[in-house]
């Protein structure tokens, strides 16, 4: 009888974690959609090529070493057959839950680096990073292990529910070597310094995208609660889908609000970033805030993203057509910063400690793989490839045969 | 031990509001999506923006002070952190189903008002919808209050399971008043009276938008059973699940079958609206007819509103660019007037004096608001400004650069 | 108390049926947006019309007589309010899963046929197909009848776990039963004998389909364990997400490095069919392999079908628009020979007789239906209507009016 209720349980919470794990993988349409729209059409096919593939690779080799180094256990070459007698849910939902997470992190870089990159070395550096470069930081903080071996962050206060930092700034300080390496687009800056707009090809997509993402999101932060079958997971998933809609609102009520006092006009890609950014800033804590901190959590993140994508642009020449580093970094960093403010168990020590410990290891060992593989195969297409469009020289293919007249 | 099976049956419970209301929130996308569709491309920019400003005005008003209003406890600015003790789920978990509902009441509004009017006005327009109006209405309808202290609507027979009057005719009464007050597109009509067709910009969007909102509607419908946790409330969910499904088949194929019959061709865009008919027709009863009932009132929906947006356009010159008022408002009304038929418990007086309270209720409001922004603010915009497109004029981002050589 | 139990796991069934049925329905967008996606833009609007519309049909007819051939009972028109004592779910939750099988098997067919057919005589090729073909060889697999009172195809060692053959491999023979009758696009094939590429017109369309299949078929497959409610089953439903995963994730690499070695560049529309010929491929045994030798399973069908496009395009001059018959067809074929090798109760023969059985049944029904069709009704339209797009012939109603300049 005990032992039905056990089983029950277990039900529960496997299905639980398959629902959540796919609304995450769901995530990987959103990243495709919103960086389909936000490039120019000529480059279109090349980053929905990457994004699919990318996808692809992350699930195949997290399954082949990375869920090994960050939780270990070897189960997944034997076909996670071996269930953990004491576990309260199917491991093989674990490890779906878990590798679409990667893929999110993966799925940050291939914006970054549009519209001028060789599509087979980012797929080179997706199979390091997917395999080794995030499974790494990923041990040092969700499994608790020492950084090698030399301290926990743990020990000092660091926490991250759903990974502000572990996911999104991992994987917007890949991307940032990526663009340094990289340089920026041909034509996006003038010799006088200033910047050029060059606007994405199809709104409805970017939009969404943002959608699409912003649902996969209730996956991504409800997932991370890891239960659901009693009353108090039950109640914190709950309040965790609650604060992840409350800040996606936060965040783009302030980007419109800010862009339409700074501009004049209500610019749609700030709102969408405005949502992003709202979910990025929620996903460190979306469990102990209440819903109105939560919404004004989001709405920092939305008025933290329009100025950092702007100074990024313009002082730093920074050439990020998507606004990833922004919106998955520099919020990333204040999602982080955020949790000792509604959460006592928190320091912000701890939390500096770890953001560091994050964007120092995903930075160096990303800037050097980078750097590797330029040396190698190349990194950059070439400037007639690049005038032409990427779509043509990588995928042999238009986007939109039809529409364009170029 | 009872104990246990109570938070199996919590977490159950909980589970289901957080998955139903997240096909809900989806539906944000779908309205999105065909808004954006059926617009020319040059209104598209500022419709995304719209409909994703929207979202987060409702999500942020609704949880401020709209739920409140509509179902009390004040439980929201507390951070919805008390649990009612003999809840069967998640308080948080009910809020985060009841707001994805006035967002979906707003959403219906954007696409009626499309091309021609102020953003900011509009989303101000949506911050007294979405925090009083809709409310109001909702307090005396599905809370159960007197309207005005006056009389109970329960006391006379009126049910609407889901919505079909409290939110789907509610948001078109909203966009009917706003639609008289704005007035048609600048070349809507001509002079001797008759009407031109402005055919929308995207089908496959268009499209898409509404599968999403054919899906969000199992959320919808199947949620507002309000439990799972028991044989008798999962096969209310089931039924209700089937009936959703059917009545959106018989409203595509009632609406096919007719354009086909009445112009000779399968007009794509009825065959849409015919789909999102059925769907609002079966919305007020999904859970008493059988599927073959549920399929013919889905039925007679998709044949009301081929009739409806025709006669709305052409004797009235109601100017309705996605058909808003027709799928929502006149087939809403369908859906009330049919719940008698199959639910003994229902009175044709009841849905009548329900749907006439909620209608009075809301177009009065609405039209008094719309009047009072038209003072303040203005709500159309310049003649250049719509002959430019909306996009430029409000947002400053054109939606498709690329693709249209105006 | 112990029926409080057993009242827990039938609310956990019903609701983990619904789920992924929803996730099932949610395929049927998945193709609209694929095929809509790969065809041109003038016959974009009609590929979306009859999707919408034989989704539809689909969820009507199979309600009214196919549900009851299939698994017999005739409950439907009794609007399915009998629950089976002895079920462990609500039976309407068994028919909503079931309905959307159908409607995916008929949506393979609409890809095939495209921009050519006439739009009602498919959708008369619809009606039988999904009301009677389908049905039939559903009741001789999945509901283990004697085909046509013969043999049992259950005594040879047959098993095609979520539909490889039954759905896939189905749809697939009749898809190429009305790629004979109809024969090739104008334009298609030159005197010589040699093909032209004919492009999609909008490729993140296409992409978007398929990531809204690789979604939907956690449902399609995840659902096909039938139970959830114990640890067993659980179990079986994790592995089945991660395999179903895996599948798909190598189909995509296989494709894109096939194609890459081939012909030097990333065909994205190959990497598509790579996605969907790894989903086809597991689809069969989801249940058996190790999450490697599903990821192995799916990467030789993203083998097989770049091989398999190539062939029937340019040996046998079989046009299909969107790959349907190669994706469906030759690797549900693979699907259903790949399950004896990680599945000890299934044989090759038993595999080889249900193939042939449900291939010869379903071509050469369909080859008489679309015969019989171009009979009474004509099944192509004029080369005028060809030339001209089929979205002005069928439809009335262009699908992109404002970016292409034809």
């Amino acid at each position: 009888m005990e032992n039905t209720i056990l089983e029950m349980q277990f039900a529960i919470d496997t299905f639980y974690f398959l629902v959540m794990g796919a609304l995450v993988m769901w995530m990987a349409a959103g990243f495709s959609m919103l960086e389909a729209g936000l490039v120019r059409s000529k480059n279109t096919t090349e980053i929905l090529t990457k994004n699919i593939g990318l996808f692809a690779i992350a699930c195949t080799t997290y399954m082949i070493y990375g869920y090994d180094i960050m939780y270990g256990g070897g189960v997944i070459l034997d076909g996670i057959e071996v269930i953990a007698k004491d576990a309260t849910y199917a491991k093989p939902s674990d490890f779906f839950f878990q590798v679409v997470f990667v893929a999110t992190a993966m799925s940050i870089v291939s914006g970054a680096v549009a519209e001028r990159m060789k599509l087979f070395s980012f797929f080179a550096f997706a199979v390091v990073f997917t395999g080794i470069i995030y499974p790494m930081e990923g041990a040092w903080t969700w499994n608790g292990e020492a950084v090698f071996g030399l301290f926990t962050l743990g020990d000092y206060g660091f926490s991250d529910f759903a990974g502000s930092g572990i996911v999104h700034m991992a994987g917007a300080a890949a991307a940032l070597a990526g663009v340094i390496v990289l340089g920026a687009r041909r034509g996006k800056y003038n010799k006088d310094g200033s910047s050029n707009a060059i606007p994405g090809a199809n709104m409805p997509m970017a939009t969404l995208g943002t959608f699409i993402l912003w649902m996969g999101w209730f996956g991504f932060n409800g997932g991370s609660v890891l239960a659901m079958a009693s009353k108090e997971s039950a109640n914190a998933v709950a309040m965790v889908f609650l604060n992840t809609n409350a800040a996606a609102a936060g965040g783009v009520i302030a980007a419109l609000l800010l862009v339409k006092i700074l501009w004049g006009k209500a610019d749609l890609t700030m709102a969408l970033n405005g949502a992003l950014a709202g979910l990025v800033a929620i996903t460190a804590g979306p469990d102990t805030p209440t819903a109105l901190e939560a919404t004004l959590i989001g709405a920092i993140g939305g008025i933290l993203v329009v100025f950092s994508i702007s100074i990024l642009d313009k002082t730093f020449k920074i050439d990020d057509p998507v606004g990833a580093i922004s919106v998955h970094g520099v919020v990333g960093l204040w999602g982080l910063l955020a949790v000792p403010v509604t959460n006592d168990g928190v320091s912000f020590t701890g939390q500096l400690l770890g953001a560091a410990t994050i964007f120092i290891w995903v930075f160096a060992t990303s800037f050097a793989l980078w750097l590797a593989l330029k040396a190698v195969m190349g990194v950059r297409v070439s400037a007639e490839e690049e005038a032409e469009g990427v779509d043509i020289s990588e995928c042999g293919l238009h986007a939109y045969p039809e529409f364009t007249t170029k």
